[in-house]
C-alpha cells in the first residue's frame, strides 16, 4: 500500500486515522491507492489501534402491549439510520431491570463494544445514569432525568419532547375553536412524563376555559393505560354533565375515549400511532427524526458541536427540550 | 494468568476459546484465576484470534405505517434475547433498497463485524439471498423463498410460518360454528404471502362452505392494506348478498372490516397486533419467539444441531414451517 501510493507507512496510517493531518495531494494519491488495491482495514486491528468501535450500544425495550409502545422502536429507527451516515452502527442489548442492564453496560465498556450509550425510559432516580456517570461512560437519554435536583446536571447530556407544551398548546387550539368542558384522560400520578402532559392541559384550561379548579378536577381522569378503562371512564363524564373535546396522554387511551364519543366531541391522542391516523384521531407527534439527530450531536459531536448559542459549556450544549406538533384529523 | 493459575499459556487460551478440551479441575482452575484477577479478553483482540465477531447482522426494516408492521420489531426483539442467551449480539444495519442492502453485507462481511445474517421480508427472486449464496455467507431468513424452484434449495436456510394453514383454521373453525358466507379480504396477488393466506381460505371454504366456485370468488377481495379501503369494500359485501364473518389478510384489513360490520359477523385478522387485543377482534398470532429460536438454531447450530429427525442434512435440518394459532375474542 505504502509502496504503491509511494509514502511511508505512517502516512497510510494517518490518511486511515487523522486525514486531517496529511496533505489534500497526498492523501488523494493514497486513497486512490487503497481504491486500486481494493484494501479494507479489518474492523478487528481497526478497533485495537484506535480503542474506538465507532458502535453505540441502545437497550432494546421489552415490547410493549399498548399502541404507543411502537413509538420506541420507530426512535431506534431513526437513531439507527441517522448513526449509519454517521459511520456508527448500532449494538443491541436487552435488559430485563435496571440492575440487568447496569451489567450489560459493564460488559460492554470492558470489551470495548461500543463508545458510548443512547438510553430510553427515563426514571426518577435513574440508577442507571447515576452508573454511568460515576464509571464516567458517554451517554445521552431520550427523556429527560425527573428529578428536582438533576435535570439541569450538566454530567447527564439528554434530549427530550415537551410534553406539557404539546397538551397545551393542543387544549388551547380547542378553546379557540369554542370548547368549554375538555377532559383530560392520563395516567396515575407516578409517571413524570404524564404529570408534564397533565400540567400543560391544566394551564391551558385554568388560562382559557373559564371554569373553577373543582369543575377542572372533575375533568381530569388518572387511569391505567388501557383502551377499556378509558371508554368506561369517559362514557361517564359524557353521562354527568357532557363533553366538548377529550385530549388523552397516549393514543391508546384516545382509542378508548373515540369508541365512546359522538361525532361532535373531538378527541385528541398522543404519539401520533398508525391507530390515530388509521381511526382519524387528531394526535400530539414527537419530532423523533429530531430527537434522534439532537441525542448523537449530544453524544458524539460533544460539547464543541452546539450549534444552540450561548458561552461555551451552557446548557443548550447538554439539553435539548423540543416540541412537538399536534396532526389535526 | 497463566502463572497464578499454574498452567501455561496455551491452556488459558483453551479455556477461553475451546473449553470442551480442558480437563474439568484444570478448567476451574483457570476460571477462579481469570475471576480472581477481574480478567476480560479484550472484544477486539478476541475477534482477531478466533476470527469471530459473535455479532449477527439484522437488517432494520423500514417503518411500516400498517399497524401489522409492528411484528418484524417484535421479532427482532425475540431474536435479540434469544441471541444474548448465547452469547450473540445484534448489529443493526439499514438499507433504502436490496441493492443497498447488498453492499452493506459486502461492507460488514468485509470488516468482519458479522458471524452472518439474519434476513426478513423475503420476495419472489430475491437478490439478496443469491448474493450471500454467492458470496459463502452464513445468513438464514425469516420468510421463504417465493419461487418454485428455490423452496427446497439446501443452501437457503428459512424459517418461516404457515399463513396458509392459520388462515385455513380459522376459516374452518368459523364454518364448524355455522357460518358460510365467509369473506376473504386480502392483498394483490403479487404478494407470495398473501396468495398464501388466500389459498387457506379457499381451499377451506371450498371444502365446508357448500359455496359454487362462482360464489367464492364473489367473497374474494384484492386490496390494498388500508383501512378505510377495508371498510368500503367490506360494506359493499353487506350491502350485497350479507355476511357471516370476514377473514383478513392483516389486522389493517380487519380493522376496516370491524368498523362496519354488525355485532353477529365475526372479524378475523392477522398477526394478533395490540390493535385487535384493544378494538376485542379475533387474530392469527405468528409463533415470533419459536421463529427467532428455529432462525438462530439454523444460523448457529448448522446442520449437526437440528432436533427435527431425519437423515442427516435433510431438509428439516435447514427449513421450518411453523403453525400459527388463532387468538379468539
Amino acid at each position: 500500500m505504502a509502496e504503491a501510493a509511494g509514502v511511508s507507512r505512517q502516512t497510510v496510517s494517518n490518511v486511515l486515522n487523522a486525514p486531517a493531518v496529511v496533505r489534500p495531494d497526498t492523501r488523494g494519491r493514497v486513497e486512490k491507492a487503497i481504491a486500486d488495491l481494493g484494501y479494507r482495514p479489518h474492523a478487528s486491528a481497526r478497533r485495537l489501534r484506535t480503542r474506538k468501535s465507532s458502535t453505540i450500544g441502545v437497550r432494546l425495550d421489552p415490547v410493549q402491549n399498548g399502541i404507543s409502545g411502537a413509538v420506541l422502536d420507530r426512535f431506534l429507527h431513526a437513531v439507527t439510520e441517522q448513526a449509519d451516515r454517521r459511520g456508527y452502527r448500532i449494538l443491541l442489548y436487552t435488559a430485563a431491570s435496571p440492575a440487568d442492564e447496569i451489567a450489560q453496560f459493564g460488559r460492554l465498556l470492558d470489551g470495548a463494544d461500543v463508545d458510548g450509550f443512547v438510553l430510553t425510559s427515563t426514571s426518577f432516580d435513574d440508577p442507571r445514569t447515576e452508573w454511568l456517570i460515576a464509571a464516567g461512560a458517554e451517554f445521552v437519554t431520550f427523556g429527560r432525568p425527573w428529578g428536582l435536583d438533576d435535570v439541569d446536571d450538566p454530567r447527564h447530556r439528554w434530549v427530550d419532547v415537551d410534553g406539557r407544551h404539546g397538551i397545551a398548546s393542543a387544549t388551547r387550539s380547542l378553546l379557540d375553536d369554542g370548547a368549554r368542558r375538555i377532559a383530560f384522560v392520563g395516567w396515575p400520578a407516578e409517571s413524570g412524563a404524564g404529570n408534564d402532559r397533565r400540567r400543560g392541559w391544566r394551564e391551558a384550561m385554568a388560562a382559557g376555559s373559564g371554569l373553577s379548579p373543582k369543575a377542572l378536577d372533575a375533568l381530569d381522569l388518572h387511569l391505567e393505560d388501557s383502551v377499556s378503562v378509558a371508554a368506561a371512564a369517559v362514557h361517564g363524564l359524557l353521562e354527568g354533565g357532557g363533553l366538548d373535546a377529550v385530549v388523552c396522554a397516549s393514543d391508546t387511551l384516545a382509542l378508548g375515549a373515540s369508541t365512546v364519543v359522538g361525532p361532535g366531541v373531538r378527541v385528541v391522542g398522543y404519539d401520533d400511532t398508525p391507530v390515530a391516523a388509521a381511526l382519524g384521531f387528531s394526535s400530539v407527534q414527537q419530532p423523533l427524526e429530531e430527537v434522534a439527530s439532537a441525542a448523537l450531536q449530544l453524544l458524539l459531536d460533544g460539547e464543541s458541536g452546539g450549534e444552540a448559542g450561548g458561552a461555551a459549556g451552557g446548557a443548550a450544549d447538554r439539553h435539548r427540550l423540543l416540541r412537538p406538533r399536534t396532526v389535526w384529523r
